[in-house]
């Protein structure tokens, strides 16, 4: 009984970079024709749309060096069910499990990428908002951990009147007896908004919003009505899903700064997992995040500098009606690197330093203004 | 300014292998001890509590073969804000993104433990609650994608009066248009009672909730209304605390299968990520998993005898007051291997066998019996 299922025709495409023989890789890139979307014995498959169009089809097969491929297959958009969790378990849900496997970038139809609205922001947005028209952004986060709500905001208070764009909670800040969520981000919305009152700036406060379910939901509303000016969330603890929602509620309206952590894992190993491009560039645009916090390479983690590269590209490159975001490369970097970034990264770009601000010597307010005045100063 | 937290002193610790030398080990050790909390020079540090307890301290390092090492690092409880998001941050969120670091176990105290009511049923609720004393569960899947809610449902009749206990969605099954979530689960649901009014057994359908953000949660709910009888979720997609949520929430009250679909990520790789121990086991229990899927050994994906054996041990070893739970092993088995798997996993497992049930022959409804007879069979 072959099965007419209105299919639009339109796919989107994996490009799957697989490990082996040219034959290996063949035979596996049609197991992964099935495993991502039918699941079933081939031979027993309907004919009709389910055999030949909800099963994946190999597009390409390309040689890319000794014992890899690069292979493109494509899935019908419907698959998707036009849905970002389900869109992630089609390109590599079951396909996770295989050793050997990395998605290397997705390529998306106009049809499937309007499902999405994206970044509520994005660079430009971002840039309106904080008023900073061209130079690079300002970040810094604070810390550490074991902070009471009232020394985060008196260290807010500092970095803001020294000039940072963004202060962002360490992503590890969540709702810990010792800096309570709500009376954190009250303490330091108010401390920064205090200190933009002294500096006619507009530096604006991004607590870390995480927890259970839709707690994190509550937290972000909170948030907002408590005089917070954006939000940091990690997909890898929350998921990509809700930061969609965020990105998308009315009643919320903050840009989004993407964290990488948990998200590691997907990307460190070579040959498996998601792409730094795939993961930390195109996942979380299409999610919404308004930029995407990476480790730079040269820091404190192995980043390569043509992933971060690839990153920053992932953010900026068209993709349908998504905005462009920004890349904000992290993880110690120093104020002696700002020169290099720029370089690399462009003006588009948001510089996170963290510890690198404390280290440079005791006076935070005047290490602020120093990275203030290296990033003002044209190149 | 040393700050007084009022911690409580408990710790939980973290098992990580390392690779490198006892030196490099060390080193890596001492940064993961920061980098997991409070991120921050360490020079720097605010003498007190933070210095002494927030920052993880080395337990113990012990070498396991050349250039690998167990390190245990212990954590004050109070980092977790005792959350699950905050927890898996605190235990592998930045790190990551570091290469060969791999999170072995997790050893948890009752003080942090008693946070986590964990799964609602547990292997003997859900024995309960299927009205099944003693033999492995008999779990199957409705696919392929693509076929519409009536063949679902169909589908889902022949397999319940042929004696199946848990019949779950494709994990591939969203709210696609050729058989949307409402319309399914209350199509298979009701074909499942049906089936029940004949045989006189309770089995149950347990759809795939996903879904952005809290859509999540509205449709678990919509299930329960439907008359689902267990869920389907897989926390890669929805995140843990998602799934935790639905394990603690009143409205719901069903049974929860874990799904592993984006998880393989993290413990395919033998030096990096969290092992199958950990991930598909401890994690998905302290998310309120009542039964875990993964991939069987020997199936179509490459999990080791050793790896699902130690899924199986973490879902039933003691871990405080939480109910020990289903290993589900499942990919790819097949009827013939119906004695082994008991063999190996014992009497309290759920034996999924998705695509097996229909190669096994032509008529499904026999194949079903075939399985049930198997299974009911002594060893």
């Amino acid at each position: 009984m072959p099965a007419s299922l209105e299919l639009s025709g339109h796919r989107f495409q994996v490009i799957y970079r697989i490990c082996g023989t040219s034959d290996e890789v063949r035979a596996r890139a049609r197991e992964i024709c099935i495993e991502q979307t039918v699941e079933f014995p081939e031979a027993l498959l309907p004919d009709g749309d389910i055999r030949n169009h909800i099963v994946g089809h190999i597009e390409a097969i390309t040689s890319i060096g000794e014992s890899q491929h690069e292979v493109a297959i494509s899935y019908a958009i419907e698959t998707s069910g036009f849905e970002l969790t389900q869109l992630i378990n089609v390109i590599f849900g079951n396909t996770s499990m295989q050793p050997g496997v990395r998605v290397e970038r997705i390529v998306m139809p106009e049809t499937l990428l309007q499902a999405f609205p994206g970044p509520r922001f994005g660079c430009m947005g971002v840039r309106t908002y904080l008023g900073v028209t061209r130079r690079p952004l300002l970040c810094t986060a604070l810390k550490p951990m074991g902070l009471s709500a009232d020394e985060l905001a008196n260290l807010a208070y500092t970095l803001a009147l020294g000039g940072i764009d963004i202060i962002k909670d360490d992503h590890g800040l969540a709702d810990q007896p010792f800096a309570p969520f709500g009376e954190r981000v009250a303490r330091c919305s108010e401390a920064v908004q205090r200190a933009n009152q002294m500096t006619g700036l507009k530096c604006v406060y991004a607590p870390n919003v995480s927890g259970r379910g839709d707690e994190t939901l509550r937290r972000a509303h909170l948030a907002r009505q408590l005089g917070a000016g954006a939000l940091l969330i990690a997909p890898g603890l929350v998921s990509f899903g809700i930061m969609q929602q965020l990105a998308t509620d009315e009643g919320i309206g903050l840009p989004i700064l993407g964290h990488p952590a948990l998200l590691g894992s997907f990307a460190v190993h070579p040959d498996h997992g998601i792409s730094h491009y795939a993961i930390f560039g195109q996942l979380m645009r299409l999610a919404g995040a308004d930029a995407t916090i990476f480790p730079n390479y040269g820091g404190r983690f192995a980043f390569s500098r043509e992933a971060c590269k690839a990153i920053a590209q992932a953010a900026s490159e068209p993709m349908g009606c998504l905005r462009p975001i920004f890349p904000a490369p992290a993880g110690g970097m120093t104020l002696e690197r700002v020169p290099e970034m720029r370089t690399v990264y462009g003006e588009d770009v948001i510089l996170l330093i963290g510890g690198g601000l404390h280290t440079r010597g005791p006076d935070l307010l005047a290490n602020c203004r120093e990275f203030r005045r290296l990033v003002e100063h044209a190149l």
